[in-house]
């Protein structure tokens, strides 16, 4: 294997694939980057959850293929000048990295018994900007449980049908739905791994370009140009979401987002994110009163709003409004009670894309 | 007590005086600031080790004391609107803290025998501008060394004599020398706590306002306009540092700075911070080679050198010449090799007022 490449193509493929690989592996292999020259550097990472496959051109002069252990490769990639990089494979599997006045000659691994991404059969597939997808996992991603036990909800629900493609977490406290309309007429269920759509997130670009979304029977495939992102899904059915939505509202008001965040952040100073004090919030016609007592003290915030409804006097965890309210982009929220003692559902005012549910604390 | 004050003003003194708190202490009111009311604000913060004292302008409708917790209070103060706050403590050692729409009441603790910054007898005592003074901590603080069992070792040197002010650090692998003039016509050494010295880094601004450090027998005392800031010394006897330095040097070179730095970088991720495997440098007449070889492979980069002297081929841990190249701010340095098992110098191309020391390590 023999082949010259651009430094800024080669760092950002590694970079990219980096993402799939694990620190500690079972076996060295594991822990490697596969480098294949043929027309052009086909390079992946993969762990037995996700593969990245990246594409980069490069001038090959002679074919073949290494695997590099991903912290070293890395490491050095990231520190070459930027420049043209010459790669080699010697016949000992020893890998000369060249880059202006830099030689390295580092230990490669035979690639064979590297996982390869498979090809998937191209079932059901709809194609969506980056920046939607990108925006929609950026909404939801906060509300993912970590609760091993309830393996179906540490992953989100994407959704597709009747057009309308949706994004769900859940973790029993909370509920986030992110919505985007597609072309394709398909439906479809799967449900990624949050660790997965953590590093897909990231490698989603805020622009225009698309991303191909294939389902297969166990996996989902996304593809961003020289791309290749392969996840597993988790295996089951997703909860029943929507019949957690209540319908009737007891009050709803209007409130200033960052107000009303920044009046939640000071009011959750005095309980330290301990659990036993929650924040109260009374509405009270056109005002919201923030209360919070514990040991070390008392706060109090007062808010103007707008209220259609019943006065009421309610608690939360402030950790589960704040993770809502970070994610809400607009200047001000909606937010709809339906009892002191039933979920609150948060709404941007304009739009349905996006809808953010929180369960109340029981105050005593 | 009762005041109002800018909150901009309040956090700059507290997040000052924090500095000077422990996270975690013996007592409470050592967890605490102390907060005192009469003409104007005086905030302090105090550990065994440094004590803070700040003052501010308020406007003071009844004087007073009280110890509140470091680390709510701060909290508070950092999560509070830009404006006017209202400090107030109730006779029931309750303090209420306003600020636009938020009100806080949290408990306060008696501030009777809360440890003031003593009063310093003006022994001797120098004037220096805080970017000088800055400049110095931060070119030799990475040499001070973390073995408790050579204490002496864990803080800088500061010493004034003839007219220089000096601060020494060196910890038995390198030493960092950086000096300035000063007006006054004394003579004192003091070895100042390493922690002491990091957090006087932080406090001190990188412009042409003065700062006063006074020195009495077992503390030095650092006065900025509105702060004040008092450091315990380390007993003892600085090691004679002067005698380490070479004076006769086989090798003189000189190099670029970024070029070495990175080189050096790029040579160490083959050897990964392991200490079993240094970086050689090879100077051959006006190139230098460095290289590494350790179990996964080698690496080597060339430069181009300026060189009197003879060729030579000397081995370091790469760690201690990063730290040193890294608070030089020149584009080159001139390095000055004793022999490849004696120190090796490193200075700035103009002046001398900084110098850098590193042993090297014997080659097997």
């Amino acid at each position: 294997m023999k082949f010259i490449c651009m430094k800024q193509d080669l760092l950002e493929a590694v970079s990219t694939v980096q993402k799939a690989i694990m620190a500690k592996a079972t076996l060295p292999i594991l822990e490697g980057i596969y480098i294949e020259a043929c027309d052009n550097i086909k390079i992946i990472g993969n762990s037995f959850d996700m593969g990245i496959e990246y594409t980069i051109m490069a001038d090959v002069t002679e074919k073949g293929s290494v695997v590099l252990n991903s912290r070293i490769f890395g490491d050095i990639v990231r520190k070459l000048p930027d420049s043209e990089v010459f790669i080699q494979v010697s016949e000992s599997m020893m890998v000369i990295i060249e880059c202006e006045n830099s030689y390295f000659e580092i230990k490669g691994l035979s690639s064979d018994g590297y996982p390869l991404l498979p090809e998937i059969e191209e079932e059901k597939k709809v194609t969506i900007m980056q920046a939607s997808l990108r925006n929609m996992i950026g909404k939801t991603i906060y509300a993912i449980s970590n609760d091993e036990n309830r393996k179906i909800l540490t992953g989100s629900l994407l959704t597709v049908s009747e057009g309308d493609l949706s994004m769900i977490s859940l973790d029993g406290f909370r509920l986030a739905i992110a919505k985007t309309m597609v072309k394709e007429d398909v439906s479809f269920n799967a449900i990624i791994p949050g660790r997965n759509l953590n590093e897909l997130h990231k490698i989603l670009e805020q622009d225009e370009r698309e991303v191909k979304i294939t389902l297969s029977k166990n996996q989902a495939l996304f593809e961003i140009e020289k791309c290749r992102i392969l996840s597993k899904l988790i295996d089951g059915e997703y909860m029943n979401y929507k019949s957690f939505i209540p319908e009737k509202f007891e009050t709803v008001i209007e409130v200033n987002v960052r107000e009303l965040t920044e009046g939640i952040e000071r009011a959750s100073l005095i309980t330290n994110d301990d659990k036993r004090y929650p924040v109260k919030i009374i509405i009270n016609d056109e005002k919201m009163m923030i209360t919070t007592s514990a040991e070390v003290g008392i706060s109090r915030e007062e808010l103007e709003i707008k209220t259609d409804g019943n006065n009421m006097t309610i608690g939360f965890n402030p950790r589960y409004l704040l993770d809502s309210l970070k994610v809400i982009d607009d200047e001000k929220v909606v937010i709809s009670f339906s009892s002191s003692i039933g979920p609150s559902v948060l709404k941007p005012i304009q739009g349905d894309n996006f809808i953010f549910m929180v369960l109340p604390v029981r105050m005593k």
